[in-house]
């Protein structure tokens, strides 16, 4: 059963910690399609335990047509949402927006990740406020993971940095390799850095000196250099590393239209 | 039947303008391919006038295997090209190379265009400091066409210039229109920026900056606006304009593998 908690209880009253929080009103198909996405994860995941944020009202008559979704939801109720087309310095000044909440559980402990469908610009922005980065990493990266001719490869970043410095590709890679140890399960992911030719003297300076310090790095062993475009569905390696603007053209370009 | 000239022999003296200088020994399968491209070209436009820039020994058994080519082509001999992987600055010091040639001759007013298959970095490096670029254009690009649902599409830049300022993907939308008009015989080409989203605000100062000098400037009826990914196979536009970094690789990745 779904039972309905204030957000500002403290942690030594409530101290379960959810396996994620979800933002309820995240997305053009929000709340509906959210709930609906949670029954599934319910169906997969029955030991998973949810905070969900959001309007009640709104919310609970979804969970009671989806009684998986609600077996493992607790609502976190808010009437502030953070609408898709609003900029992430506004987005920054709603204090208790769905998205918002789940990010101060994430930052408080009470959930160990945070799901949103919603406005990726402001998701950033209050992942960098609210949550933070860990020690060694400047910025957050949007990544995500597509199929290849050989299995899977996460690419990262997709537009949460439009441009970046040979340090966040650094970054990147490190980020890009736990990732796809994670989730792919690979003990070993391979690293490749995208550009225009895979030559040494190919490219400009950030990704030079970028290909340079992984060369130098723990990562040396899973770092296959630079890599082009075709390389992405070729399955070259398992993890595509490059800025936001070009992972989000690159990204865009091979889903066609 | 085709005739050597001696590449220093006055333009008062031959006064034959050529339709193109084609470099006999650029690309991986040159002479063999360029001279086996020349027959089909010589099969579709019989009127045309060659100006065939490279090693006469090996040039003539080949002509002579393709009577075709044969007949529209002039031979200029010299025993010097660039290699594939020899720098832009290196290939400017070979005084005599085959790709040099054919844009001497462009250059003296020889030859309307020179085509060559070979090194893209000393061919760009060659145009700029041979052929020169027209008043208000500050440099050269590299254009395709790929098909989209629609029909084909002209992109560029696709490798020429890796960094670009707003004033270069000016003057890309700009030759960009302009082939477009000729190569696919649209009247009124319809032009892209290409970026990671399509509101006013996304990306950086660049196309920024690009998207109103394109508003204010003669082009402005026939600016679509910014464009993504997915936009270049859907046809959106007729020409996608983008710096040579993200154009080469979304080509590349467009291509797949």
């Amino acid at each position: 059963m779904s039972k309905k908690e204030s957000p500002d209880i403290s942690i030594s009253e409530q101290s379960e910690v959810f396996s994620l929080a979800v933002d309820g009103m995240g997305g053009d198909g929000a709340p509906d399609v959210v709930v609906a996405g949670l029954a599934i994860a319910a169906d997969r995941h029955p030991g998973m335990r949810v905070l969900l944020t959001g309007d009640e009202a709104k919310l609970r008559p979804l969970l009671a047509k989806h009684p998986k979704a609600e077996s493992i939801c607790t609502i976190w109720h808010t009437d502030e949402a953070v609408p898709m087309d609003m900029k992430p310095t506004a987005a920054l000044r709603v204090r208790k927006s769905s998205m918002r909440l789940g990010m101060d559980a994430v930052a408080s402990g009470r959930a160990r990740g945070v799901v949103s469908a919603g406005n990726s610009g402001a998701m950033l922005a209050l992942a960098k406020i609210v949550v933070k980065t860990m020690p060694g990493i400047s910025r957050p990266a949007m990544a995500a993971i597509s199929p290849t001719i050989k299995g899977d490869v996460v690419m990262l970043d997709l537009g949460a940095n439009v441009a970046c410095d040979w340090r966040n590709l650094v970054e990147f890679a490190v980020m890009g390799e736990a990732f796809a140890k994670a989730v792919l399960g690979l003990p070993a992911p391979r690293i490749g850095l995208l550009n225009i030719g895979s030559e040494e003297l190919k490219g400009d300076e950030k990704l030079r000196i970028a290909s340079e310090v992984l060369r130098e790095s723990p990562l040396a062993s899973q770092f296959h250099g630079f890599i082009e475009g075709h390389d992405i569905t070729a399955g070259t390696t398992d993890v595509v590393v490059t800025d936001g603007f070009t992972g989000n053209v690159a990204l865009k370009t091979g889903k066609g239209c």
